[in-house]
């Protein structure tokens, strides 16, 4: 059986770094495409960031550019937590800019879909604008995608507002309309994300993994102000570690929608697990990770890759 | 000087199919393409609708399919208003097939826009969709647009909710995206439709004026149930009239914004003539319409649909 | 016949003095309490203008004071239309302190209501908090209240913000408990306070009138910077004009609500006179009034005021 | 020293009633008055409940009745959980209607707070309509409390909604009211009720704690349907049990803040353990309790229940 093609929509930043490495060096996902949306920092600096990790990888997957801004929202970065560029902390080489498509990300995800004879899955690891585009402008390509695994949402509390969490609260009419679109979805959120740690041990084992290791031991030097203490969130790993170890997940299939109208709440995902919302599930959502076997896993991947 | 050239988004509609016809056959405007959107019926019928007209008209203008529903709302079309076909009472030719692209509507425009020399006009006079996913996806299309000009809002009470237009409320979202796009926007609301009428004596008058003339006499007769007595609103010819006889109205230059989050009030147009948003302006609004002028106008426009 | 018993919930305010003139010296009205709530201006000032009014004026009405601040929303006065003290212009007499009462406005409200044989007429001219209140505490009163004819709302644009009137929008919370309350409910809003014009040449009119007319020629110098060209707006005026003259009106029975939730239309009032909201009436609307005849009534009633 | 003074205001409700019981036996406290409050069931029925409690218990409280409605959201009651009387299972006294006052609710609690030397504590386990009426009307009684103790919020999930519990969600804007009052509060929310369970091996002693072990035995056999298994949630005696027992409590102190416009997250509470709605701490929320010392105190102070 070949390689499971994906398609990876992002907005590197930190943890998106290792999130791509991982499925790049990984044997089980064929990447097709890479699209760049704003949200960790501006669309010009994250595509830059994701030509800059493809040639420190040395890996040749075209690159299209996405959504400058959400959709209705006010674009508001999280330079604070990954630095001004979006990958502070490490010298990458020059962005291999001939892999950049003239072609947005839109229209790079249409054509790779349609052209391909299995179903994609998408991996969105970043505010979700370019999905809901796709969806709302080539609705189909619904019937041939295989599933939505994404970063994003949280079943409880949130870390860009009280109840909100950073990529779904960027852009939630995107979510939304991803969320209801009818494709299957996996979501990864903060409920988990919370629990996929390094932790400050980890850092001289990071060392000895080859380029990629040290690369990630340096930027974690620099995120949020290199705080290793308690253990250093591996957010968009989740959605990868999904796809290639679904078995470290507790998963639970639920209706999840997205608040727009709150003045506090806008942006909160409602993980219907109650079924207050009486609707049929639409998501199957990450509630839990074995925190241990994680560890394990994401410093093997990461040892992969080379 | 040559014509202007024009891309009319529609979703007919019985009034949107008499200011197709003054667009058509008017000696100053050129109709570069159709685009069709969910609205006062489904996309189905309305862009068969738009292929029925061109056969009618004898016009070729291409025409290509846009969104089958709002980005976010679920589609509460106005077949109680225009009939189950949208444009019931008159028998129309077959459909002009040929004309029909296989872009979408969003690809189209981009096309047409990006093709031409002059800038291009949008006459929008349907929900906002279209237009909305074209500037998402193509920003660069917005300088190469010389202004719209659309049917929509209200600068008081609505017609589809006690504060709402329907076209603005059928799509709120994608109306708060284009008023907020920074292209430059003519409104051409409910404050101008209410006041654009023809009225029971202008009835045998159309019935003179040719083809297109009688057609617009029966479609009449079925609108909103025929009921001629107070006059029937041409709501959507508020927007060729306004690219063809700006003097008709009288016209502020103000923000605009759409409410999203009001639980009777969303899809509502804030007009704000006076200042209370602290907002620089980014539209015209038609506020009043010189309304014996105004039919003198149209039945002379209709008149010239031969 | 004897008089008709009201209450007057008011915020003065320099128009709240005009109407609380009005109706203390007409002969149809008995004015049994004057109850105080912030508005235009401060608790404190609202208070002490109501007993400096009837200082003046010389009848000796008790005065209650009410709600410090809305229910919810902060306090945004009207200070910049009233003056510092609300009442800037004229050189009243010291406060009748000794009309205040030590019960404070719901609970006057409310032993007024429960004493009085006759059903009472509230006639609220400022934000609904007290009404609200009173109702809230005190369900039991709903039944001898005859009706509340209040100044507020509007059914299409507003005054306070794009599309909310002052009174409203000061505590939509409250104004949605009152027209929720089932209690019949008459609305003078700004659809008929812009028309209640006292135009430049009545000036010297109300020189002629009196000390009440000599004061209202005061105030009206200050008020808004003193702009008589365009005409001065009698909001408060329409509600005691409607208890005296109700013909000067005219009045359309509709449902009327008022929204909470828009962030950019809180403090609307939808008054849903096409039946959007399939609602039974709860009110009745003053929808327009004949201006004429209302500058008549309005200086002749002032000219009563000796 | 003497009694701690206390007013609790409650919607009896089953779990209500075993927080009163260990209030009323407690050495500690003095309830001072017991007022009632639309929720769980109706205003009277839950009235008549604490009516029936005082004759089962033996205790001479006073009782007041208050809000049969919130302030503005429809009541939506609880009576699939507590059964139609909102205390099925066991068969109670006649109720002592003598200590049933003739004042309302909130003028009760504005008498016996005004009439008290010490400070009073407030404890609501019940909607938050009678204290946000008290704040409202009589702002004067706030520095008089001690601090307000009550059972309500999540900083998680919900129990009414998604993100939203019964008591908060019941009346939000009250709920608003009290926590933007300025007044101290202690918030036991879900996130001890979700734990503070007493286990089926309990049943057993609960038999063996007098009568009203008894009556617990029996109230918790029909509550939720008898689903003894995993242990039932003694969210009411949260409150209690931070009076007498406060080092079984994790409190943080931080804002708290109730979401008002939310489509589908109205009445969640916002518990910015994080900051990021930048404003000064007004609650102390228990973020977790000790299981086993709840248990053992539980039932030890049912213990003391006779």
């Amino acid at each position: 059986m070949g390689k499971r093609p994906i398609i990876i929509d992002t907005d590197p930043g930190i943890d998106d770094a290792l999130a791509i490495a991982i499925a790049l060096f990984s044997e089980e996902l064929e990447v097709k495409l890479i699209t760049t949306v704003a949200g960790n920092v501006s669309l010009d600096k994250v595509t830059n960031n994701a030509l800059r990790l493809l040639a420190f990888f040395g890996k040749d997957v075209p690159v299209a550019a996405g959504a400058a801004q959400p959709l209705i929202c006010e674009l508001v970065d999280a330079s604070n937590v990954h630095g001004a560029s979006g990958m502070e902390g490490f010298d990458f080489p020059e962005p291999k800019k001939e892999l950049l498509l003239k072609e947005n990300a839109v229209n790079a995800m249409y054509r790779v879909i349609m052209e391909s004879e299995e179903p994609i899955t998408l991996m969105p690891i970043a505010p979700l604008t370019n999905i809901a585009l796709l969806f709302a402008v080539y609705p189909q390509v619904k019937e041939k995608i295989r599933e939505i695994v994404l970063m994003g949402g949280s079943a409880s509390r949130g870390n860009k507002g009280v109840m909100s969490e950073f990529n779904i609260a960027t852009d939630p009419e995107a979510a939304k309309m991803v969320f209801l679109s009818g494709v299957p979805i996996v979501m990864a959120g903060l409920d988990v994300g919370w629990k996929a740690l390094v932790m400050p041990e980890d850092t001289e084992k990071l060392l000895g993994l080859g380029e990629v290791g040290k690369m990630a031991h340096c930027l974690f030097k620099k995120y949020r102000g290199g705080t290793f203490k308690t253990g250093l969130k591996m957010y968009d790993s989740c959605a990868v570690a999904y796809l290639l170890c679904p078995e470290l997940f507790t998963v639970e299939e639920t209706y999840v929608d997205v608040e727009l109208a709150g003045t506090m709440t806008a942006g909160c995902t409602l993980v219907d697990l109650k079924g207050y919302l009486k609707k049929e599930p639409n998501a199957k959502v990450c509630m839990d990770i074995d925190q241990e076997k994680f560890r394990t896993w994401f410093l093997e991947a990461l040892g992969k890759c080379r």
